[in-house]
């Protein structure tokens, strides 16, 4: 009930944050903090107050005017929309540098949970990095269906990218995150997503620059 | 000129697209494409189509009416705006697999320039990758004012970050892309950006629950 009247309304970018909001909540709440201002939540997210004020609505009255937000019923109930993603397995396809931290970082902290790794290099495959073994790739598809996996990060140079998506794809991959910042043709059904640090960079030098001619 | 009215009027939210379609963008000239419609953008960046037509019209009339959108002056206009951020070099400091990743794809690729590497493991200093030399955390400062840089890419473990970030700032940097999701405390003088991997995959899982609750 409660997940179908958020699904209406919440406008994707909300959403987004989310999972951001997170990471700023627990650590608040390590630190004993118990209730908070949008303001702090703001600074530390790196998102306008404002912003956070409306992101926070669509959830529910946490704010006690004077007071703040309740960090821990803040909390229980976004771990609760978490919670129905289901368990949070995907695999990793390039398990080089960037693929081999992100794999680290996976296992040291949250809810993703990286149960193949994939790489098309033979003197990577079957070494284990954080539990996580690698596989090559002519393994990907019985792997994927085994496990049920629905999602991939892909970590691999710009020219595999598109031969890859296609083994995903037809392996039963329905959402792609990858960290090579090229098109990527895939069905209507598959979703795709891209991080890429270097354009985020770009994007602070577009803010500064906009501050300079203020 | 033109630069003045679009400052005033592009949501942040389209200037962080912006870099996206560079790419994508990039990626259809090399292919000999010179009209491109919006959903291709769109489907190539992973953003809707109404969202590119919109995004686009901020930055003036490409579109003709059933041909598309001119690829070549698209990304003229938009390269443009991207000279007007001046030299883009920035400091990273973590030069463990992820900072390395990063470096390696900056050499490759894009506008941004890794101009010094930090770390405070004594291993690691005075090693070169991709012709970025990596120094000891008590020479950011230095460096920092030396090469006039203002925006810094931190790539090191959450219990290392703040102290980190407090030499940063001390030494002049404006602007911050934090690659671990914690909070940061930093002057209000001060950009801080987060870009965090499995945070994006959590996202995809959402997107995917909606998609079987529909």
């Amino acid at each position: 009930m409660m997940k179908n009247s958020f699904k209406s309304v919440i406008p994707e970018t909300t959403l987004r944050r989310m999972v951001y909001y997170i990471r700023c909540l627990n650590s608040f709440k390590k630190e004993g903090v118990e209730l908070i201002q949008s303001e702090d939540i703001a600074k530390k997210c790196g998102v306008k107050s404002s912003i956070v004020r409306k992101d926070l609505s669509y959830f529910g009255e946490f704010g006690v005017r004077g007071k703040g937000y309740d960090v821990a019923s803040l909390l229980d109930t976004i771990n609760g929309i978490i919670k129905t993603f289901g368990q949070m397995n995907a695999i990793l396809v390039g398990a080089g540098k960037l693929g081999s931290a992100i794999i680290k970082h996976s296992s040291e902290n949250f809810n993703v949970k990286i149960v193949a790794a994939f790489d098309k290099d033979k003197r990577k495959v079957n070494k284990i990095i954080e539990e996580t073994r690698i596989y090559p790739l002519s393994e990907i598809e019985g792997i994927v269906r085994e496990k049920k996996v629905k999602i991939a990060i892909i970590a691999i140079p710009p020219s595999d990218v598109q031969s890859v998506v296609d083994i995903l794809v037809k392996a039963g991959i329905k959402a792609i995150l990858s960290l090579a910042l090229i098109p990527i043709n895939v069905p209507d059904d598959v979703e795709v997503s891209f991080v890429d640090v270097l354009s985020e960079v770009e994007f602070l030098f577009y803010k500064l620059s906009l501050r300079r001619n203020r």
